[in-house]
């Protein structure tokens, strides 16, 4: 899948740095009692108020590191799902960019992206919308559109990520319309033409607003060198 | 940098309070398992209550859920620093890529190479090496080379990281040999021509052997259809 994930921000919680020891710490060695007869910090500490007993809380402070040790499992599983989805979809996007570098002429383009394309980055169907021009007579991912289609599907932005727009899904994807759960719209502009590439998902959660973008950018870029090398001028 | 590697972040700076502020409370509320990953803080806390076998017992038990929690923190932090690490080197490769696809001669692409697609990817030097072929007269990184240079350097590999080789890194990097200390060799073959691209980091850590090169091949891929384009045939 091309769509990255991106980080959480907050997948984890801060961490002590061994290097530097808070001066707290001595006020709290020297005097336990203050943190004791801390109603607030112990409940912080432990989820318990000091007036159990001393068994209550050895088994209240082994539940919270019991917790937090599952909580960062969770964590570091995620992390690694994320790194090897983040290298296979680099790597299919690149299989994708090099299937696109290969083609000598535009129809050979269109097969190309309609096929092979859309296999590697597991997409149900992928279409590049160009406004005002016909560009072939029988495509099937490279499509005439109407001016204007760019700024109605994004505005001034350069992307759009989520469900596909219901009114546009049919005179993009065509037969393959009701199949597409989630899509990627990036903007294109070339010398010579402006649209956007359509990239539509079967899976609902393939392209999220959140999702990072970069691969499906970086594909758009390349797109646009290879339609202003192969578009007759 | 194009090699896969970890990047460091930087370490949350911590407060420090005076011992009789209460400022530490709320380092505390804000993160308790600063106190909870703490052996010495558990034992003043909990441990000096009990005399003997009850209070050693529980806190060895604590003591191993913090040991366990300590290295699934290192180990996140690990993973976010991979995390981090391949989205800026893919996103420099992409970059790099991106400036080779833009140049319409073969004298454009060897200043490109030597200047942008140095900076960008963090390198010392980029060379191209062509076995038996003098593109340009005064060529700074698209060079010519011995026919069988790609055999000495990788053999039937496509691929070496790690030092490189003294014998050949005057001839290739020129006045910044002395300034490479580690390198990633990829072998190059296209219509009519045969070398290798070579990476030259003035880091020594900058690649090793074990390191992917993913991002290396791709570069490798694409600078074999800009030269295709570019070299007289």
């Amino acid at each position: 899948m091309i769509g990255m994930k991106r980080m959480r921000s907050n997948a984890m919680p801060a961490t002590r740095n061994a290097d530097d020891t808070p001066d707290w710490r001595g006020a709290i060695l020297a005097d336990p009692s203050r943190v004791l007869a801390d109603g607030e910090l112990m409940i912080a500490l432990l989820g318990v108020r000091h007036d159990g007993n001393i068994a209550d809380l050895n088994a209240a402070a082994r539940a919270r590191l019991q917790s937090e040790i599952t909580l960062l499992k969770a964590a570091n599983e995620d992390l690694q799902d994320m790194l090897r989805g983040n290298l296979a979809a680099q790597a299919s996007a690149h299989a994708a960019v090099m299937g696109l570098m290969d083609e000598p002429t535009l129809a050979a383009l269109d097969r190309r992206l309609a096929g092979h394309t859309a296999t590697t980055l597991g997409l149900e169907a992928v279409r590049v919308c160009l406004e005002g021009i016909t560009a072939l007579p029988r495509a099937i991912a490279i499509l005439p559109a109407a001016p204007g289609l760019k700024a109605a599907m994004l505005g001034e932005a350069s992307e759009r990520l989520g469900a596909p727009d219901p009114r546009l899904s049919g005179p993009i994807y065509g037969v393959q319309a009701s199949r597409v759960a989630s899509e990627a719209v990036i903007a294109l502009e070339g010398r010579g033409f402006s649209g956007v590439l359509c990239l539509g998902s079967a899976r609902r959660d393939a392209f999220r607003p959140s999702d990072a973008a970069d691969l499906a950018h970086f594909l758009a870029r390349i797109l646009e060198r290879r339609l202003e090398a192969l578009l007759p001028r």
